[in-house]
């Protein structure tokens, strides 16, 4: 598998030389795992913030009654981390498991701030994608807050469609923060209001 | 009112020197808000980036039944924006309001992208503070699905004790996801208990 994928995605916010590309690049690392491992284990650090090539994960977190609450997906052209434990380089609050066999491209902590330190531009790359990210958030508290949930997985399908057909239901619901049983419904609800409009 | 806890602020995560302090600086706007006025409304685009030098807002979000959800608090320290509309430059979706009279350090979109260019090292600062933000908004997601009321209300006075004592608690109560009766009854179990340790 060859990093163009992430030297593509870079190049949608900052130019990098051919020489920053080939010191970038010499940082990386590819990480293959297989369906059900773990990238990231709570209680263990997270040692790398991962690009994936390929392949689909969860983050999640179990709660004090055992119960799991899904943070985030990650499929192809994400970043996912224990973003929390990979800066202060402190035990994961986050599991991250592999939905598929994935391989990501990674980089340590220090690996990375010696790049910020290299290739300045990074920076640049970095706030860029992590306002994304903390505008989606915000967006997502404010929808759990004020939005039905048809409506939240209405949005979620439309947002990430991939995503809606590759992971199972049950753990779309999680993330959505209701219960599966409480989707089934909403589907087949939405699903007759479909067919409905189709006769 | 003088900048410098701007600058102080700044200096905790990247050295400026002199020059760089002083063009900074000039891009820099002092923004004098009286309680109640708004510096960003729904629909119109957000001018300025924030950094509060004196009082207290809250940003928020009026759902499509009229209710009023809040998405943050700033105090003394603390930047806000909305910063989809920011970044963007498209309308706000969100209101922020001084609940106090207020004082912020303000720039805009156009003057931090050219000082993004003119001093690097600024890359980096927002860079930082942006992934503090965003661990925090995770933290949040997770927290709203897997805690209890009362447990997210003793976290947040924990977390945020200043804004605890300046901000009426029907505004809490939003901001936690709650009816301001639910808080009500939360809060006096917690008296409670703690005047029951006391004797």
């Amino acid at each position: 598998m060859s990093f163009e994928p992430l030297l593509q995605y870079i190049s949608q916010y900052v130019q990098l030389t051919e020489d920053e590309q080939q010191l970038f690049l010499s940082k990386i690392r590819l990480g293959k795992y297989l369906k059900g491992q773990y990238v990231v284990q709570n209680g263990n650090v997270c040692r790398y913030e991962s690009f994936v090539l390929k392949g689909c994960l969860k983050t999640f977190y179990i709660d004090n009654e055992g119960q799991e609450h899904i943070v985030m997906f990650a499929i192809e052209n994400w970043w996912t981390a224990d973003l929390g434990s990979f800066l202060t380089q402190t035990p994961a609050c986050y599991n991250i498991l592999c939905l598929e066999n994935c391989e990501l491209a990674q980089i340590t902590y220090a690996d990375l701030e010696a790049l910020y330190l290299a290739i300045p531009k990074l920076e640049r790359f970095f706030r860029i994608i992590i306002q994304k990210a903390y505008i989606a958030a915000q967006q997502r508290i404010v929808n759990n807050f004020s939005m039905a949930a048809k409506d939240r997985y209405v949005q979620f399908r439309k947002q990430y469609p991939e995503i809606d057909q590759r992971v199972p239901q049950y753990m779309i619901a999680s993330y959505l923060g209701i219960t599966k049983e409480f989707l089934s419904k909403i589907r087949a609800r939405l699903a007759r209001r479909k067919s409905s409009r189709v006769n």
